[in-house]
């Protein structure tokens, strides 16, 4: 039967990754919901934080849904608003930082076998 | 290289489904872009619009983005709000309604190969 949540209903978890700093994630669907192409996790990054500058092989597709921050694309800082949707190949180079006041939160899907939890 | 783009600047396009009534969409990420994993749409649902209730052979992430609405889920109406994070299974039955006075808006994806655009 369908799975039906609220991101704020979603324990907020530290990201472990090596090189973030004030990172923290929501893992809203994964496979323990069920059978799906990929997982779909909320990143929140307080104001001054940032993930480190790196890369993997699998795709990122991104939404962001609050705040200001940057990606970091073959050596440029692109600023991010609401809204922006992104594709990012599988081992391309990126990293975000929050350049506002607020949080800066976005969903950032993976395929789902890449999702440890 | 990574893509990106807004959702406001992909162009709204009416849904072609058979039963569905006043509703469109922009097809954001899809395989024109690149490898990827799921096509990412986002919906619009006019007041007193819906989906057809169906089904089909693959599963449906959903993050509802603005209004009010409804999903069926084994015959009742659940009520949706911005912020809901829904997975659908494969081959089971769903409909979505707005319920409300303004625009019922959600951002739907489906493994990749299903998007014929």
């Amino acid at each position: 039967m369908m799975k039906i949540t609220n991101v704020e209903a979603v324990p907020l978890e530290p990201v472990q990754l090596p090189g973030a700093i004030g990172c923290a994630y929501r893992v809203a669907l994964s496979t323990r919901d069920g059978q799906l192409s990929m997982a779909m996790r909320f990143f929140e990054i307080a104001p001054g934080g940032q993930t480190p500058l790196h890369q993997h092989p699998y795709e990122h597709e991104l939404y962001v849904t609050a705040g200001t921050g940057t990606v970091w694309r073959e050596g440029r800082e692109v600023a991010l608003h609401p809204g922006d949707v992104l594709l990012i190949p599988a081992d391309e180079k990126h990293q975000f930082k929050n350049t506002g006041r607020g949080t800066f939160g976005f969903m950032c899907l993976i395929p789902a076998q890449f999702q440890k939890c």
